[in-house]
């Protein structure tokens, strides 16, 4: 593998909208860092806030730096103190850098280190021909995935996480699973909850598009809520006894309450959209008297969601070739963005 | 053994505060019920609503009706289809009758059945001299318990169930327990944590006769909050990392919101207290970012919580005594009440 | 409906092999108790055992006795104190009866109850047109199973606690799950395993009718271990790391000691196969060094299993109707024995 | 702090008994290593098997090679690539070096990693004056903790883990736990269950000096099975229902059998001691029809169990003074060792 000088790069090269396609210097490898070719990379809402440059892009991100951190690729090169993985392997990127020492590295809780360091984000990131993340963040990639495929293994683990946590598994076996929000992370959600023993799954979306691509991926049952309410339509679907089982994903506080209303006694919702504002929630009659259960949550737990998003993905458990809607090449990377905000989207993938 | 035809009961005779001590018919157990003589019986946050007749009493109380239901007595005539319990044993009473065959019930989730009702508030209670109950919603009583005692542990076992819930002595274990409202359950919280493996209990109370049971019952730190942020508190006692276990006893939606703010990353938050109105929670800051659980707790499961309750009065593991600051007679029901609500006490307990 | 005086019953009438259909009086229901007019009932191993009176019915069983307790059928009358179902109800019967006030019990462990009595083993079974068993024994079924297939509640509901033991849904998701012999319950666990999120099933048995049936209920591998080495077999089919999941279904101490040899490192193997004789196990590297956890697994969760067992069974997420080879009415019941026992059969269901 | 170029260390100098105080270069640390000034060292059971030359050494050990992993002191240098601790910084070794890679450590199983390599076993220990290991290896001691007690955290965290394992603090609080052996890991056991919210804990020990030990460490009830039968014993300290959890330290197969005879239904055996020879249990009665689960306990999960061991041990909630029974400095070895296998003595500890 010969590796050039130089390499194209989607850069936020000064504060403010947009991105530019530059040629920057192909990054070296450090101790325990790894180089990749990105074969593939797809598009995360938080990009498009740093796009935008909106929300908490401005406070967080230093420019002139590469963003992007969903990416998979081949390892072209490897810094000192690597020693399992080799070039030529095809790997996937955790994109949290945790430091392993803190309190919460410590316990296991890597996703939630207190010093997390994010590629894309707080360093140069993925949107380019090459980026160096240290050896410890890729995943081997199984290799029935394809590699576009391959690039979605941080959202489609989000997802994982969603689904799961906390023991969930336990919860999603032979329940009704509600899915509040169906962007990709959602749909995956869909996909995941009916490849793994849900009894039905709920999704609640006001988007036609997404919403037909939520059938696509296994919805049962599709509520428009522009239509009917949605609490009253699982309510309905659940003989009256509620869900088991709510995934919030769209950050709406109005959506949220409504996920607390729909829950059954002893339901579980894990909350993954992201609200800009306090969110009211009738604890009393909707957490306490139900003894309902609320889990944030954030990003993956690392390594266990990886092993199996792979699984789900290789074997073909969950298919989720409906919601890979569009695929562009980093040139054409404006309308890639066009695409995503569109509304008429699922998972946008960029190739060099 | 011989039954009187007629008792002494505290009722409410008609809807509006007060209640009045009667004489009324000893009643009689019905197929699969028993009749306990009553020997202690103790004085709920609930029953004081009863009693102003403020809050939900109103819409949920029929009068006339005897009330109370933390009680405690022995045996002495059992109804036809009574098969386990008989005339002489000593039992407390779990106040939640379950039907047994909802979706709730069927998951071994009895206590919060679709069906209930509940002792002393949907049917006649326990501030009697004879009350009648279902069999299977006796507790036989260890005898090293004295009958005073017997009669909390419908609250003792509340805070068993909010410590415990979901599995959380793996969370207290090592832990650092936050407290928040030391009523009498908040201070039975503290002593259960101490005896179960906490790090250090912080007990957060405005009122100072309560922050000395709080010491008593074996917190390591008391914080008065009108004197100190008990979320500053909370991080300062934690290193800067925060609460492994939040366990909120207060019902007032500003210390709920302070109650996320003082969790780690992972922390659990139990939430016992019931807010009057809805409460706004940063849930992306303070739960998602930080995946937080919050965990809505009610009455207590049935009958995991009785055995630890038994057992950790029983053994001397948790100390209540410091707890039962009053003790009257029914004739001295007046001055009960008041000692409830008089902010000087911590359970009172009255005896025929 | 109107009931007979009579009512043909398939019979232990003395000590010793073999069967008698009799007439006797249709059973009454006693207080809490109803009674089923039965319109299908399965045959179990230990029906096995109770008809050729060997192993352990010779000390168990007093004639003369009705045996059976895989049944289902619609209740026709209801005695005293039952409050929940009614004539017309068509329901599956539990047949551990439990005394409900042991600590067993009291834990939520009804399935162990110290004090148990069976249906068709203590007292009067199922192989009869009517049967009477406690109200709360009685799980009403899903209008969508039909009627012969709702009597295989039970050794359904041994499977799904057999693949679900202790949070066992977590260990299945993504998993190998390796079953070790493939009667009707070890088939009923590979369709639920590749039901609810397995990675693959592999399921291991000598016998090639049963091998058939195995495939069809969605084994990706079916292992004859006459042929090759089953722990090699696992080994290589796991990439040399081990099974997760091992579900012992032989009994057989071979089997056993095997099945600790497939684990992987933390796997769980659960029990449910009963020894004739002590088993040799391999402690310090089949189990210590490996963490391995072995569940011993008895009966089913009452009623947790239920629920899911109906679900799985109602929704179509396991088809059964491979494993069920043969059906016969009580007439022929010794055609039925024959099936049972022939090897060329899966589960066999009688009617009336 | 000056380093010296040579330092002492106890060593296997060929195959064979016995072990050489030798003078030898000072070891430096490679990248992501640190090299740790020794305070004090204590002394394992597999130690005695490396210095008797028995059991699996002579299969494991190469020579010439330091032995010795529990260890604890004053980092004094770091390689490259060290980023976290300092010099100055006193620590404890976890002496289990992960690969990191391996399934097993993706899924957060790093003390069982496919790819293993163990302190003073697999290479130069800590039997000296200065030993080096991964930076990511080392324990940030908390301030209270002595140094000698700090070199016990490996099986004190040993003890932590067999009483935790899987989520079982649940199972230890209101429990009867039993400790099958009271060497040292089974009197560090008796004291966690003492302070973690056991019901009552039972040491079962033949040896009478570790019997008083058990008693120091607070068990409730000491059995000599050289006297009394200990399945009965338990069976009658628990009222006839066995005890929830048992812990077995003693590695002997009949002991193991008898484990599981005093197990109550649903119970938890834990296994810790390593038996030479397959064991034979009785798994239709002991383990499947009680429901019973076994679970293998190696090392300890890295990092939650050093986290409560540094709080067991710095809060005071488990005094571990009594069992420090012997303090010798590396000149005074063979008496360390003689005490070690005398059977008079809990821990015993090296210093230089």
């Amino acid at each position: 593998m010969t590796i050039p000088g130089e390499m194209r790069a989607l850069r936020k090269t000064r504060p403010g909208p947009g991105a530019d396609l530059e040629e920057i210097p192909v990054p070296e490898p450090g101790p325990g860092e790894i180089l990749i070719e990105v074969d593939a990379a797809s598009i995360c809402g938080s990009d498009i806030h740093i796009y935008r440059w909106d929300s908490w892009a401005p406070d967080r991100i230093r420019t002139p730096m590469t963003f992007g951190h969903e990416v998979a690729g081949h390892v072209v090169a490897t810094g000192p103190e690597v020693h399992h993985i080799a070039p030529g392997a095809f790997v996937s990127a955790e994109g949290h850098v945790f430091c392993g020492f803190c309190p919460q590295c410590r316990r296991g809780r890597m996703h939630t280190c207190e010093k997390m360091k994010i590629l894309g984000v707080d360093f140069e990131g993925g949107f380019a021909e090459y980026v160096v993340i240290p050896e410890r963040n890729a995943w081997v990639v199984d290799k029935r995935i394809p590699a576009d495929i391959a690039s979605i293994h941080d959202p489609f683990g989000n997802a994982v996480h969603t689904v799961f946590i906390d023991g969930g598994a336990e919860d999603v076996v032979g329940s009704t699973v509600v899915v509040l929000g169906c962007g990709p992370i959602g749909l995956f959600a869909v996909g995941i909850s009916r490849a793994c023993g849900a009894r039905q799954v709920v999704a609640v979306e006001p988007n036609d598009f997404r919403q037909g691509l939520a059938k696509q991926m296994g919805a049962d049952v599709v509520v428009d809520p522009g239509r009917e309410d949605p609490v009253e339509a699982v309510i309905q679907a659940t003989e009256g006894h509620g869900a088991e089982v709510v995934l919030e994903m769209s950050g709406v506080p109005k959506v949220i309450d409504q996920g607390t209303r729909m829950l059954a006694g002893g339901g579980r919702m894990a909350l993954l959209g992201l609200p800009g504002e306090p969110v009211e929630i009738d604890i009393t009659d909707q957490v306490i008297f139900k003894e309902a259960r609320l889990f944030g949550v954030t990003g993956r737990t690392i390594f266990r969601t990886w092993e199996l998003t792979s699984t789900l993905l290789a074997t073909g458990m969950v298919d989720v070739s409906p919601v890979i809607t569009h695929r562009f090449t980093f040139d054409e990377h404006q309308k890639a963005f066009e695409a995503v905000v569109s509304g008429r989207s699922g998972k946008v993938i960029m190739t060099p």
